[in-house]
């Protein structure tokens, strides 16, 4: 059952039996037992991705206690994919960290949010932090640069995000915690990787909204692309757009945790909208977010 | 490279090399020979799904022409999944028919449906009908009902897709095709299997825009969700809210094709909001929009 101690959400209707349902845990599934030691939950949109981040953090952190493995006759163990069985999202518990992913776009991220948010409520999890981990679009900085937001910016270029609930709209904060901020950047330092402050625009699609020309459709020009673009950046501070970081900052803030965005930035959206590097660099870009994180972790644990 | 007959997407920025990201493939990828004869995209949320209905297809139009099978020693064949290289969606060529997951939410969605309305244009594709299949929340009516969608809503109740682009919101139509509509229910009446048509809310999001209350975070009260729920079903007709219609038909209708969505319902809503069948019933229930499906797709080749 629930544990008393710990983090609490302030929605009062969560009582009793709950069933987490794309997450496949139940409040009948030892959640303190197996969860409370959690202090630091990963996210990131692509399953494979959020894997091998998994097994990073198990080499990190020397093979910890307290990890969920599959059955296996072998030697090496295999770390488990505890949302196999709901066949919506991969996660999996290495010592103090979930490391899962949400999928594309707020509304896949914010299901699985939720649910984490209800499993660290039950666990009776102490000060855990949140952090994204993605890749996105870059605004005049080098590709290959981790951004770490510290505002995320809705794709009307508005400082926050708008969540509909019964029928009305209803307006979020979406800043991230500077102290975490703070010490990523320090980490890449540590790291002798690049990465850099920004303000991030967290949009609800690829495409259009993100000023695209290469979508099925588009009715805007190349003028209005850049004049978007320009203005993101010049006005706002923007140096990197992708799809969740408005929604996941939003729903920390109202869940009073920590939280930080760190995305690697795969072009210069200014110069162009086609990534034009060989697999192995981009393969290397998409892990420094990874590799900072985890030196976060280490460095905090 | 592209085929000039055929189906013919209005952007005149797609011109030229276009490497379908998402999906992994090109338009150096041979698409005229390999999808030029595709009638059907079906589209639903769980990979796991779209296989069984690739499966399905696949035996209800008598093992067809024209699919792409996993290099295998095996006398069966194994449909080959073309998303898996990508790592970010399933989908799979059977005949005539595309069967793709589209994960959870509309700007999930939307990325593999710009990326496939772009496969059918380099195709040249001719007179393809677009399919969602799905699960959903019921409103007022039975549970393992499917509801075939004749007007989709957004979670504000408009009947309405809201698409930001560059940071300004356009406002496009999300009806269905009527005759799409028809056939879909003669099938169900064939099959002798429950369904009827209904207007749907397409949400971005599961928990508090659906007005449920068990979400991590909830700042509305049982009132205000029960309001919520009956303005939806008294005042527009609303028998079901899932997360994807409303961007999924407005972008058909953008792009000129015929479009239908069809969505079984877990339970009434108006009940409560706890699913509580055994799995196999669910399964049942889930299979039904399937079979429907895929005997109006067997009548219609």
């Amino acid at each position: 059952m629930a544990n008393s101690k710990g983090f609490k959400l302030s929605n009062p209707h969560l009582t009793g039996e709950d069933f987490l349902y794309h997450i496949g845990l139940s409040t009948n599934d030892n959640l303190a037992q197996r969860f409370g030691d959690v202090k630091f939950i990963c996210m990131g949109g692509k399953a494979s991705r959020m894997k091998d981040f998994a097994n990073l953090i198990y080499k990190v952190l020397g093979k910890p206690k307290n990890c969920e493995f599959e059955a296996s006759d072998n030697d090496e163990p295999v770390l488990k994919d505890l949302g196999a069985s709901a066949g919506r999202y991969s996660y999996f518990k290495v010592g103090p960290v979930i490391s899962a992913n949400h999928g594309i776009g707020s509304a896949s991220m914010s299901v699985v949010l939720h649910e984490l948010l209800k499993l660290t409520h039950y666990s009776g999890c102490n000060d855990v932090t949140w952090i994204r981990i993605g890749t996105s679009g870059g605004l005049g900085i080098e590709p290959g640069t981790p951004v770490i937001t510290e505002q995320s910016y809705n794709g009307l270029l508005e400082p926050c995000y708008k969540q509909v609930a019964c029928g009305r709209e209803i307006v979020y904060d979406t800043k991230t915690t500077a102290d975490v901020a703070k010490n990523l950047l320090e980490c890449a330092k540590r790291l002798n990787l690049p990465a850099m402050f920004g303000n991030t625009v967290g949009a609800n699609d690829f495409f259009e909204e993100q000023g695209r020309l290469d979508g099925a459709l588009c009715n805007h020009t190349e003028e209005d692309k850049m004049a978007f673009l320009k203005r993101a950046h010049d006005e706002f501070g923007v140096k990197n757009m992708e799809m969740e970081s408005a929604c996941f900052t939003a729903m920390c803030n109202r869940a009073n945790t920590k939280c930080a965005v760190i995305c690697v930035t795969l072009l210069n959206r200014l110069h162009g909208d086609q990534v034009n590097v060989a697999k192995e660099v981009l393969k290397s870009w998409e892990n420094r977010p990874q590799e900072i994180v985890a030196e976060f972790i280490r460095s905090n644990c």
